[in-house]
Protein backbone atom coordinates (compact mmCIF):
# COMPACT_ATOMS: atom_id res chain seq x y z
CA UNK A 1 0.00 0.00 0.00
CA UNK A 2 1.13 3.26 -0.61
CA UNK A 3 2.57 5.91 1.47
CA UNK A 4 -0.68 8.19 1.64
CA UNK A 5 -0.05 11.91 2.99
CA UNK A 6 -1.94 10.71 6.17
CA UNK A 7 0.50 9.36 7.50
CA UNK A 8 3.39 11.92 7.94
CA UNK A 9 1.59 13.87 10.57
CA UNK A 10 0.43 10.75 12.08
CA UNK A 11 4.11 9.79 11.92
CA UNK A 12 5.49 12.38 13.38
CA UNK A 13 3.14 12.36 16.56
CA UNK A 14 4.29 8.80 16.73
CA UNK A 15 7.88 10.26 16.64
CA UNK A 16 7.25 12.66 19.61
CA UNK A 17 5.20 9.54 21.71
CA UNK A 18 8.28 7.09 21.30
CA UNK A 19 10.79 10.19 22.30
CA UNK A 20 9.28 10.89 25.02
CA UNK A 21 9.00 7.20 26.44
CA UNK A 22 12.74 7.17 25.69
CA UNK A 23 14.18 10.18 27.21
CA UNK A 24 12.71 13.13 29.66
CA UNK A 25 15.57 15.07 27.76
CA UNK A 26 14.29 18.03 25.69
CA UNK A 27 16.98 18.70 23.66
CA UNK A 28 17.25 14.65 22.45
CA UNK A 29 13.48 14.98 21.87
CA UNK A 30 14.19 17.92 19.76
CA UNK A 31 16.90 16.52 17.62
CA UNK A 32 14.77 13.34 16.88
CA UNK A 33 12.05 15.53 16.04
CA UNK A 34 14.28 17.00 13.44
CA UNK A 35 15.86 13.79 12.32
CA UNK A 36 12.00 12.74 11.73
CA UNK A 37 11.00 15.86 9.78
CA UNK A 38 13.94 15.42 7.70
CA UNK A 39 12.55 11.68 7.37
CA UNK A 40 9.23 12.86 6.28
CA UNK A 41 11.21 15.27 3.70
CA UNK A 42 12.28 12.30 1.77
CA UNK A 43 8.94 9.90 2.28
CA UNK A 44 9.09 8.77 -1.32
CA UNK A 45 12.15 6.92 -1.39
CA UNK A 46 10.23 4.20 0.84
CA UNK A 47 8.91 1.16 0.46
CA UNK A 48 5.30 1.67 2.65
CA UNK A 49 4.03 3.32 5.58
CA UNK A 50 5.78 0.69 7.82
CA UNK A 51 9.58 1.11 6.30
CA UNK A 52 8.95 4.94 6.62
CA UNK A 53 7.53 4.45 10.54
CA UNK A 54 10.94 1.85 10.88
CA UNK A 55 13.38 5.14 9.89
CA UNK A 56 11.73 6.95 12.46
CA UNK A 57 12.03 4.52 15.82
CA UNK A 58 15.40 4.12 14.37
CA UNK A 59 16.04 7.86 14.61
CA UNK A 60 14.95 7.56 18.32
CA UNK A 61 16.91 4.69 18.89
CA UNK A 62 20.25 6.61 17.50
CA UNK A 63 19.62 9.67 19.64
CA UNK A 64 18.73 7.67 23.08
CA UNK A 65 20.22 4.81 22.95
CA UNK A 66 17.34 3.11 24.59
CA UNK A 67 16.92 0.01 21.87
CA UNK A 68 12.98 -0.33 23.05
CA UNK A 69 11.13 2.93 24.64
CA UNK A 70 8.36 0.72 24.51
CA UNK A 71 9.52 -2.44 26.44
CA UNK A 72 7.51 -0.81 30.13
CA UNK A 73 4.17 -0.38 27.71
CA UNK A 74 4.89 -3.87 26.30
CA UNK A 75 5.16 -6.27 29.62
CA UNK A 76 2.41 -4.64 31.03
CA UNK A 77 0.05 -5.35 28.09
CA UNK A 78 1.26 -8.83 27.99
CA UNK A 79 0.48 -9.34 31.68
CA UNK A 80 -3.00 -7.54 31.33
CA UNK A 81 -3.95 -9.83 28.48
CA UNK A 82 -2.82 -12.93 30.02
CA UNK A 83 -4.79 -12.10 33.33
CA UNK A 84 -8.09 -12.22 31.24
CA UNK A 85 -6.78 -14.96 29.34
CA UNK A 86 -9.04 -17.46 31.40
CA UNK A 87 -11.94 -14.92 30.86
CA UNK A 88 -11.60 -15.33 27.30
CA UNK A 89 -10.99 -18.85 26.89
CA UNK A 90 -14.12 -18.96 28.88
CA UNK A 91 -16.11 -16.72 26.57
CA UNK A 92 -14.88 -18.58 23.71
CA UNK A 93 -16.33 -22.16 24.96
CA UNK A 94 -19.52 -20.48 25.63
CA UNK A 95 -19.48 -20.18 22.38
CA UNK A 96 -21.32 -22.61 19.32
CA UNK A 97 -19.39 -20.97 16.27
CA UNK A 98 -15.93 -21.51 18.39
CA UNK A 99 -13.59 -20.84 15.07
CA UNK A 100 -15.43 -17.55 14.77
CA UNK A 101 -14.96 -16.37 18.22
CA UNK A 102 -11.26 -17.72 18.12
CA UNK A 103 -10.78 -15.11 15.24
CA UNK A 104 -12.52 -12.40 16.73
CA UNK A 105 -11.00 -12.69 19.87
CA UNK A 106 -7.65 -12.55 17.85
CA UNK A 107 -8.97 -9.34 15.95
CA UNK A 108 -9.80 -7.44 19.27
CA UNK A 109 -6.62 -8.20 21.05
CA UNK A 110 -5.59 -5.37 19.33
CA UNK A 111 -7.67 -2.95 21.72
CA UNK A 112 -5.59 -4.21 24.25
CA UNK A 113 -3.53 -0.72 25.31
CA UNK A 114 -6.65 1.31 25.27
CA UNK A 115 -8.46 -1.38 27.45
CA UNK A 116 -6.14 -1.01 30.27
CA UNK A 117 -6.40 2.34 30.14
CA UNK A 118 -10.24 2.30 30.70
CA UNK A 119 -9.88 2.91 34.67
CA UNK A 120 -10.55 -1.19 36.01
CA UNK A 121 -13.33 -1.62 33.05
CA UNK A 122 -10.68 -3.70 31.30
CA UNK A 123 -12.59 -7.29 30.85
CA UNK A 124 -15.91 -5.49 30.12
CA UNK A 125 -14.37 -3.42 27.37
CA UNK A 126 -13.13 -6.10 25.58
CA UNK A 127 -16.51 -7.88 25.87
CA UNK A 128 -17.97 -4.72 24.80
CA UNK A 129 -15.64 -4.79 21.92
CA UNK A 130 -15.87 -8.83 21.18
CA UNK A 131 -19.75 -8.20 21.01
CA UNK A 132 -19.74 -6.35 17.66
CA UNK A 133 -19.56 -8.70 14.28
CA UNK A 134 -17.08 -8.65 11.61
CA UNK A 135 -18.15 -6.47 9.39
CA UNK A 136 -16.13 -8.07 6.69
CA UNK A 137 -16.26 -12.10 7.31
CA UNK A 138 -14.30 -14.32 4.66
CA UNK A 139 -15.12 -17.19 7.22
CA UNK A 140 -16.54 -19.51 4.89
CA UNK A 141 -13.37 -19.79 2.55
CA UNK A 142 -11.17 -19.81 5.54
CA UNK A 143 -13.04 -23.18 6.82
CA UNK A 144 -12.56 -24.45 2.77
CA UNK A 145 -8.86 -23.72 3.49
CA UNK A 146 -8.42 -25.40 6.66
CA UNK A 147 -10.11 -28.25 5.39
CA UNK A 148 -7.17 -29.28 2.97
CA UNK A 149 -4.20 -27.19 4.64
CA UNK A 150 -1.06 -28.57 6.62
CA UNK A 151 0.47 -25.57 7.58
CA UNK A 152 -0.72 -21.78 8.71
CA UNK A 153 1.42 -18.69 9.43
CA UNK A 154 0.07 -16.11 11.70
CA UNK A 155 1.77 -12.50 11.26
CA UNK A 156 1.38 -10.60 14.70
CA UNK A 157 1.04 -7.42 15.71
CA UNK A 158 1.44 -6.16 18.75
CA UNK A 159 2.56 -7.46 21.96
CA UNK A 160 -0.68 -8.19 24.16
CA UNK A 161 -2.43 -8.99 21.61
CA UNK A 162 -0.19 -11.92 21.27
CA UNK A 163 -2.05 -13.26 24.40
CA UNK A 164 -5.46 -13.03 22.24
CA UNK A 165 -3.43 -14.91 19.23
CA UNK A 166 -2.72 -17.43 21.68
CA UNK A 167 -6.42 -18.38 21.88
CA UNK A 168 -6.95 -18.49 18.03
CA UNK A 169 -3.97 -20.89 17.77
CA UNK A 170 -4.76 -23.10 20.52
CA UNK A 171 -8.15 -23.38 18.41
CA UNK A 172 -6.29 -24.37 15.53
CA UNK A 173 -3.97 -26.74 17.26
CA UNK A 174 -2.55 -29.27 16.10
CA UNK A 175 -2.50 -27.90 12.67
CA UNK A 176 1.24 -27.06 11.81
CA UNK A 177 1.12 -22.86 13.11
CA UNK A 178 3.87 -20.85 12.52
CA UNK A 179 4.02 -17.04 14.23
CA UNK A 180 5.88 -14.83 12.75
CA UNK A 181 6.90 -11.56 14.85
CA UNK A 182 9.55 -8.40 14.19
CA UNK A 183 13.04 -8.91 14.39
CA UNK A 184 13.56 -5.83 16.90
CA UNK A 185 11.86 -3.82 19.34
CA UNK A 186 9.55 -1.57 16.86
CA UNK A 187 6.94 0.94 18.72
CA UNK A 188 4.65 -2.08 20.91
CA UNK A 189 5.09 -4.52 18.44
CA UNK A 190 5.77 -8.10 19.44
CA UNK A 191 9.28 -9.43 19.12
CA UNK A 192 10.24 -13.21 19.97
CA UNK A 193 10.76 -12.34 23.55
CA UNK A 194 7.44 -11.22 24.00
CA UNK A 195 5.79 -14.14 21.97
CA UNK A 196 7.26 -16.47 24.37
CA UNK A 197 6.15 -14.54 27.24
CA UNK A 198 2.88 -14.37 25.78
CA UNK A 199 2.82 -18.31 25.91
CA UNK A 200 2.49 -18.58 21.94
CA UNK A 201 5.34 -21.29 21.89
CA UNK A 202 2.69 -24.10 23.43
CA UNK A 203 0.73 -24.47 20.06
CA UNK A 204 2.84 -22.15 17.37
CA UNK A 205 6.22 -22.32 15.93
CA UNK A 206 8.01 -18.74 16.85
CA UNK A 207 9.73 -17.01 14.21
CA UNK A 208 11.12 -13.86 13.08
CA UNK A 209 10.08 -11.99 10.05
CA UNK A 210 13.35 -10.58 10.06
CA UNK A 211 12.19 -7.28 9.11
CA UNK A 212 12.19 -4.45 12.41
CA UNK A 213 9.76 -2.39 10.64
CA UNK A 214 5.75 -2.55 11.93
CA UNK A 215 4.77 -4.41 8.99
CA UNK A 216 6.29 -7.49 6.84
CA UNK A 217 8.30 -5.39 4.18
CA UNK A 218 9.12 -8.36 2.35
CA UNK A 219 12.06 -6.95 0.54
CA UNK A 220 13.61 -6.83 4.11
CA UNK A 221 12.65 -10.06 5.47
CA UNK A 222 14.81 -13.26 6.16
CA UNK A 223 15.28 -16.17 3.90
CA UNK A 224 13.47 -18.30 6.76
CA UNK A 225 10.33 -16.02 6.78
CA UNK A 226 10.19 -15.64 3.12
CA UNK A 227 10.10 -19.48 2.77
CA UNK A 228 7.39 -20.12 5.34
CA UNK A 229 5.26 -16.69 4.16
CA UNK A 230 5.49 -19.31 0.43
CA UNK A 231 5.13 -22.65 1.44
CA UNK A 232 2.35 -21.39 3.92
CA UNK A 233 -1.29 -22.80 2.96
CA UNK A 234 -2.94 -20.04 4.62
CA UNK A 235 -1.37 -16.95 5.98
CA UNK A 236 -3.10 -14.77 8.35
CA UNK A 237 -1.67 -11.16 8.89
CA UNK A 238 -2.66 -9.40 11.72
CA UNK A 239 -2.77 -5.73 12.16
CA UNK A 240 -3.07 -2.50 10.25
CA UNK A 241 1.23 -2.31 9.75
CA UNK A 242 1.19 -6.02 8.15
CA UNK A 243 -2.03 -4.53 5.88
CA UNK A 244 -0.15 -1.79 4.92
CA UNK A 245 3.17 -3.55 4.27
CA UNK A 246 1.64 -6.74 2.48
CA UNK A 247 -1.37 -5.67 0.52
CA UNK A 248 -1.14 -5.71 -2.91
CA UNK A 249 1.51 -8.23 -2.45
CA UNK A 250 -0.39 -10.37 -5.10
CA UNK A 251 -0.06 -13.76 -2.64
CA UNK A 252 -3.65 -14.86 -0.96
CA UNK A 253 -3.68 -14.05 2.33
CA UNK A 254 -6.26 -13.09 5.15
CA UNK A 255 -6.32 -9.44 6.66
CA UNK A 256 -7.61 -9.80 10.24
CA UNK A 257 -7.60 -6.21 12.08
CA UNK A 258 -9.57 -3.68 13.35
CA UNK A 259 -9.51 -0.75 11.20
CA UNK A 260 -8.18 1.93 13.75
CA UNK A 261 -7.30 4.77 11.28
CA UNK A 262 -9.59 6.46 8.61
CA UNK A 263 -7.58 5.55 5.86
CA UNK A 264 -6.90 1.91 6.23
CA UNK A 265 -11.03 1.56 6.94
CA UNK A 266 -11.41 3.92 3.93
CA UNK A 267 -8.97 1.24 1.60
CA UNK A 268 -11.29 -2.32 2.86
CA UNK A 269 -14.61 -0.05 2.27
CA UNK A 270 -15.41 -0.33 6.01
CA UNK A 271 -16.06 2.49 8.97
CA UNK A 272 -13.40 3.79 11.03
CA UNK A 273 -13.23 1.15 14.29
CA UNK A 274 -14.76 -2.09 12.86
CA UNK A 275 -13.65 -5.32 12.52
CA UNK A 276 -12.19 -7.16 8.66
CA UNK A 277 -11.54 -10.51 8.14
CA UNK A 278 -10.97 -10.05 4.64
CA UNK A 279 -9.57 -12.88 2.24
CA UNK A 280 -7.60 -11.27 -1.07
CA UNK A 281 -4.92 -11.57 -3.67
CA UNK A 282 -5.41 -8.36 -4.92
CA UNK A 283 -6.09 -5.49 -2.76
CA UNK B 1 4.34 31.01 24.03
CA UNK B 2 7.14 29.18 22.59
CA UNK B 3 6.50 26.65 20.01
CA UNK B 4 5.91 23.25 21.88
CA UNK B 5 7.07 19.70 19.78
CA UNK B 6 3.48 19.02 19.93
CA UNK B 7 2.07 21.72 17.54
CA UNK B 8 4.56 20.26 14.78
CA UNK B 9 2.68 17.06 13.85
CA UNK B 10 -1.04 18.93 14.65
CA UNK B 11 0.37 22.00 12.20
CA UNK B 12 1.09 18.88 9.58
CA UNK B 13 -2.15 17.62 9.86
CA UNK B 14 -3.25 21.44 9.24
CA UNK B 15 -1.01 21.81 5.86
CA UNK B 16 -3.17 18.67 4.71
CA UNK B 17 -6.46 19.71 5.73
CA UNK B 18 -5.75 23.26 3.90
CA UNK B 19 -4.36 21.58 0.69
CA UNK B 20 -7.42 19.75 0.40
CA UNK B 21 -9.97 22.28 1.23
CA UNK B 22 -8.09 24.35 -1.54
CA UNK B 23 -7.61 21.81 -4.22
CA UNK B 24 -8.40 18.58 -5.68
CA UNK B 25 -5.28 17.91 -7.23
CA UNK B 26 -2.75 15.07 -5.19
CA UNK B 27 0.61 16.49 -6.81
CA UNK B 28 -0.40 19.95 -5.49
CA UNK B 29 -1.13 18.77 -1.98
CA UNK B 30 2.27 16.65 -2.12
CA UNK B 31 4.33 19.81 -2.94
CA UNK B 32 2.24 21.67 -0.14
CA UNK B 33 3.52 18.90 2.58
CA UNK B 34 7.00 19.08 1.43
CA UNK B 35 6.98 22.84 1.12
CA UNK B 36 5.15 22.32 5.23
CA UNK B 37 7.66 19.80 6.26
CA UNK B 38 10.45 22.33 4.85
CA UNK B 39 8.90 24.99 7.16
CA UNK B 40 8.56 22.70 9.89
CA UNK B 41 12.04 22.05 9.89
CA UNK B 42 13.06 25.50 10.51
CA UNK B 43 10.31 25.70 13.11
CA UNK B 44 12.96 27.72 15.89
CA UNK B 45 13.08 30.23 13.77
CA UNK B 46 9.45 31.58 14.01
CA UNK B 47 8.19 33.56 16.73
CA UNK B 48 5.16 31.92 17.89
CA UNK B 49 2.94 29.18 17.03
CA UNK B 50 0.67 31.15 14.75
CA UNK B 51 3.76 32.52 12.82
CA UNK B 52 4.61 28.88 11.74
CA UNK B 53 0.94 28.13 11.47
CA UNK B 54 0.77 31.42 8.86
CA UNK B 55 3.92 30.15 6.89
CA UNK B 56 2.33 26.96 6.08
CA UNK B 57 -0.92 28.28 4.95
CA UNK B 58 1.26 30.82 2.72
CA UNK B 59 2.63 27.55 1.20
CA UNK B 60 -0.94 26.25 0.54
CA UNK B 61 -2.01 29.78 -1.25
CA UNK B 62 1.42 29.72 -2.74
CA UNK B 63 0.68 26.54 -4.97
CA UNK B 64 -3.08 26.19 -5.35
CA UNK B 65 -3.43 30.46 -5.83
CA UNK B 66 -6.66 29.87 -3.87
CA UNK B 67 -6.64 32.99 -1.25
CA UNK B 68 -8.90 31.36 0.70
CA UNK B 69 -8.81 27.25 1.21
CA UNK B 70 -11.96 28.28 4.11
CA UNK B 71 -13.93 30.30 2.71
CA UNK B 72 -16.94 28.63 1.49
CA UNK B 73 -16.65 27.03 5.77
CA UNK B 74 -16.32 30.71 6.75
CA UNK B 75 -20.02 31.61 5.37
CA UNK B 76 -21.75 28.16 6.80
CA UNK B 77 -20.64 28.97 10.14
CA UNK B 78 -21.98 32.61 9.80
CA UNK B 79 -24.51 32.20 8.84
CA UNK B 80 -25.20 28.86 11.12
CA UNK B 81 -24.60 31.39 13.89
CA UNK B 82 -26.97 34.19 12.90
CA UNK B 83 -29.56 31.63 12.88
CA UNK B 84 -29.29 30.72 16.52
CA UNK B 85 -28.40 34.04 17.17
CA UNK B 86 -32.25 35.43 18.75
CA UNK B 87 -31.83 31.94 20.81
CA UNK B 88 -28.90 33.35 22.28
CA UNK B 89 -30.42 36.55 22.84
CA UNK B 90 -32.96 34.93 24.62
CA UNK B 91 -30.53 32.58 26.57
CA UNK B 92 -28.85 35.62 28.06
CA UNK B 93 -32.39 37.88 28.41
CA UNK B 94 -33.31 34.39 30.79
CA UNK B 95 -30.19 34.70 33.01
CA UNK B 96 -29.61 37.42 36.12
CA UNK B 97 -25.61 37.67 35.74
CA UNK B 98 -25.99 38.86 32.04
CA UNK B 99 -22.12 39.82 32.19
CA UNK B 100 -20.91 36.65 33.08
CA UNK B 101 -23.16 34.97 30.53
CA UNK B 102 -22.37 37.28 27.68
CA UNK B 103 -18.91 36.22 28.31
CA UNK B 104 -19.31 32.88 28.20
CA UNK B 105 -21.87 32.76 25.63
CA UNK B 106 -19.27 34.78 23.24
CA UNK B 107 -15.97 32.07 25.04
CA UNK B 108 -18.66 29.08 23.34
CA UNK B 109 -18.96 30.63 20.09
CA UNK B 110 -15.27 28.80 19.84
CA UNK B 111 -17.41 25.68 19.11
CA UNK B 112 -19.73 26.51 16.37
CA UNK B 113 -17.82 24.51 13.78
CA UNK B 114 -18.42 21.22 15.64
CA UNK B 115 -21.87 21.93 16.76
CA UNK B 116 -23.14 22.43 13.14
CA UNK B 117 -21.41 19.12 12.62
CA UNK B 118 -23.87 17.29 15.43
CA UNK B 119 -26.84 16.60 13.02
CA UNK B 120 -28.90 19.38 13.06
CA UNK B 121 -28.79 18.97 17.26
CA UNK B 122 -26.79 22.86 16.72
CA UNK B 123 -28.63 25.13 19.45
CA UNK B 124 -28.84 21.53 21.63
CA UNK B 125 -25.13 21.35 21.35
CA UNK B 126 -24.47 25.42 21.97
CA UNK B 127 -26.92 25.29 25.33
CA UNK B 128 -24.61 22.38 26.85
CA UNK B 129 -21.71 23.76 26.64
CA UNK B 130 -23.18 26.75 27.93
CA UNK B 131 -23.93 24.99 30.86
CA UNK B 132 -20.62 24.54 31.80
CA UNK B 133 -19.04 27.35 33.75
CA UNK B 134 -15.79 28.59 33.34
CA UNK B 135 -12.95 26.30 35.41
CA UNK B 136 -11.31 30.10 36.00
CA UNK B 137 -13.16 33.01 35.90
CA UNK B 138 -11.64 36.30 36.82
CA UNK B 139 -15.32 38.45 36.31
CA UNK B 140 -14.86 40.64 39.53
CA UNK B 141 -11.53 42.15 38.03
CA UNK B 142 -13.29 42.59 34.64
CA UNK B 143 -15.92 44.35 36.80
CA UNK B 144 -14.05 46.87 38.56
CA UNK B 145 -11.99 47.72 35.46
CA UNK B 146 -15.42 48.37 34.06
CA UNK B 147 -16.04 50.79 36.37
CA UNK B 148 -13.41 53.28 35.02
CA UNK B 149 -13.03 52.22 31.45
CA UNK B 150 -13.54 54.60 28.26
CA UNK B 151 -12.16 51.80 25.95
CA UNK B 152 -12.26 48.07 25.27
CA UNK B 153 -10.26 46.28 22.28
CA UNK B 154 -11.45 42.39 21.58
CA UNK B 155 -9.11 40.46 19.05
CA UNK B 156 -11.24 38.12 17.68
CA UNK B 157 -10.49 34.39 16.75
CA UNK B 158 -12.93 32.41 14.26
CA UNK B 159 -15.39 33.24 11.52
CA UNK B 160 -18.87 32.18 13.19
CA UNK B 161 -17.30 32.94 16.48
CA UNK B 162 -17.50 36.82 15.80
CA UNK B 163 -21.56 36.31 15.87
CA UNK B 164 -21.12 35.42 19.37
CA UNK B 165 -18.76 37.92 20.01
CA UNK B 166 -21.28 40.12 18.91
CA UNK B 167 -23.60 39.38 21.54
CA UNK B 168 -20.90 40.21 24.53
CA UNK B 169 -20.12 43.93 22.68
CA UNK B 170 -24.02 44.55 22.35
CA UNK B 171 -24.09 43.76 26.10
CA UNK B 172 -21.09 46.04 26.03
CA UNK B 173 -22.58 48.68 24.55
CA UNK B 174 -22.91 51.87 24.37
CA UNK B 175 -18.75 51.75 25.76
CA UNK B 176 -16.13 52.49 23.10
CA UNK B 177 -15.00 49.13 22.09
CA UNK B 178 -12.94 47.82 19.05
CA UNK B 179 -12.84 44.68 17.47
CA UNK B 180 -9.80 43.34 16.16
CA UNK B 181 -9.32 40.63 12.91
CA UNK B 182 -6.99 39.26 10.69
CA UNK B 183 -5.47 41.12 7.71
CA UNK B 184 -5.77 38.08 5.64
CA UNK B 185 -7.64 35.09 5.20
CA UNK B 186 -5.67 32.09 7.45
CA UNK B 187 -7.35 29.12 8.35
CA UNK B 188 -11.21 29.58 9.60
CA UNK B 189 -10.34 33.13 11.40
CA UNK B 190 -12.40 36.25 11.23
CA UNK B 191 -11.16 38.99 8.30
CA UNK B 192 -12.95 42.35 8.45
CA UNK B 193 -14.94 41.19 5.59
CA UNK B 194 -16.31 38.56 8.06
CA UNK B 195 -16.53 40.56 10.91
CA UNK B 196 -19.11 43.00 9.34
CA UNK B 197 -20.80 39.93 7.77
CA UNK B 198 -21.34 38.78 11.52
CA UNK B 199 -22.96 42.49 12.44
CA UNK B 200 -20.38 43.79 14.84
CA UNK B 201 -20.23 47.06 13.31
CA UNK B 202 -23.24 48.21 14.83
CA UNK B 203 -21.53 47.41 18.19
CA UNK B 204 -17.99 48.01 18.12
CA UNK B 205 -15.14 49.72 15.56
CA UNK B 206 -13.48 46.74 13.40
CA UNK B 207 -9.99 47.10 12.55
CA UNK B 208 -7.15 44.85 11.08
CA UNK B 209 -4.43 43.50 13.36
CA UNK B 210 -2.25 43.95 9.95
CA UNK B 211 -1.25 40.66 11.13
CA UNK B 212 -2.06 37.78 8.74
CA UNK B 213 -0.88 35.07 11.62
CA UNK B 214 -3.94 32.93 12.99
CA UNK B 215 -3.03 35.22 16.63
CA UNK B 216 -1.57 38.40 16.91
CA UNK B 217 1.82 38.16 16.45
CA UNK B 218 2.68 41.88 17.53
CA UNK B 219 5.95 42.65 16.02
CA UNK B 220 3.80 42.23 12.51
CA UNK B 221 0.90 44.11 13.81
CA UNK B 222 -0.26 47.57 12.07
CA UNK B 223 0.82 50.63 13.93
CA UNK B 224 -2.96 51.17 14.21
CA UNK B 225 -4.01 48.19 15.95
CA UNK B 226 -0.54 48.45 17.80
CA UNK B 227 -1.94 52.23 19.02
CA UNK B 228 -5.34 50.65 20.08
CA UNK B 229 -3.55 47.74 21.77
CA UNK B 230 -1.47 50.21 23.87
CA UNK B 231 -4.36 52.68 24.72
CA UNK B 232 -7.41 50.22 25.67
CA UNK B 233 -8.43 50.01 28.94
CA UNK B 234 -9.52 46.64 28.49
CA UNK B 235 -8.24 43.75 25.85
CA UNK B 236 -10.01 40.85 25.84
CA UNK B 237 -8.05 37.68 23.84
CA UNK B 238 -10.34 35.18 21.80
CA UNK B 239 -9.10 32.13 21.44
CA UNK B 240 -6.34 29.88 21.99
CA UNK B 241 -3.82 31.78 18.82
CA UNK B 242 -4.23 34.75 20.26
CA UNK B 243 -3.19 33.22 23.62
CA UNK B 244 -0.01 31.64 21.85
CA UNK B 245 0.89 34.92 20.39
CA UNK B 246 -0.02 37.11 23.69
CA UNK B 247 0.64 35.29 26.37
CA UNK B 248 4.07 36.42 27.80
CA UNK B 249 3.95 39.60 26.24
CA UNK B 250 3.55 42.00 29.67
CA UNK B 251 0.23 43.75 28.78
CA UNK B 252 -2.94 43.13 30.66
CA UNK B 253 -4.54 40.80 29.26
CA UNK B 254 -8.30 38.97 29.39
CA UNK B 255 -7.65 35.60 27.63
CA UNK B 256 -11.35 34.58 26.67
CA UNK B 257 -11.07 30.86 25.23
CA UNK B 258 -12.19 26.81 25.49
CA UNK B 259 -8.95 25.08 26.22
CA UNK B 260 -9.39 22.88 23.13
CA UNK B 261 -5.61 21.62 23.11
CA UNK B 262 -3.84 19.56 25.86
CA UNK B 263 -0.85 21.82 25.70
CA UNK B 264 -2.72 24.99 25.99
CA UNK B 265 -5.12 23.51 28.89
CA UNK B 266 -1.69 22.67 30.85
CA UNK B 267 -0.40 26.06 30.46
CA UNK B 268 -3.80 27.39 31.85
CA UNK B 269 -3.78 25.00 34.54
CA UNK B 270 -7.06 23.55 33.27
CA UNK B 271 -8.64 20.43 31.96
CA UNK B 272 -8.73 19.59 28.45
CA UNK B 273 -12.09 21.46 26.92
CA UNK B 274 -12.35 23.74 29.72
CA UNK B 275 -13.41 27.58 29.71
CA UNK B 276 -11.52 30.03 30.50
CA UNK B 277 -11.39 33.83 31.32
CA UNK B 278 -8.49 34.60 32.84
CA UNK B 279 -6.76 38.13 33.41
CA UNK B 280 -2.96 38.07 33.63
CA UNK B 281 0.17 40.48 32.91
CA UNK B 282 2.68 37.81 32.99
CA UNK B 283 1.69 33.56 32.26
Amino acid sequence: MEILLDCLPCMLRQALEASRLATDQTDLQEKIMEDSIRILLHYKEYKSSPDLCKAIHRAVKKHTCVKDPYAEIKKRDINAAKKILPDLLGFLKSKQNSLYWALKIAATGNIIDSAINNNGRMMECIEEELRKDFSICDLGHFQDKLKTAKSLLIIGDNAGETVFDRVLAERLFPLDTTYAVRSEPVINDATVEDAYASGLADYTKIISTGCSAPGAVLEDCSEEFLHTFECADIIISKGQGNFEALSGCGKPIFFLLKAKCEMISQKLGVCLNEYVFKHTESI
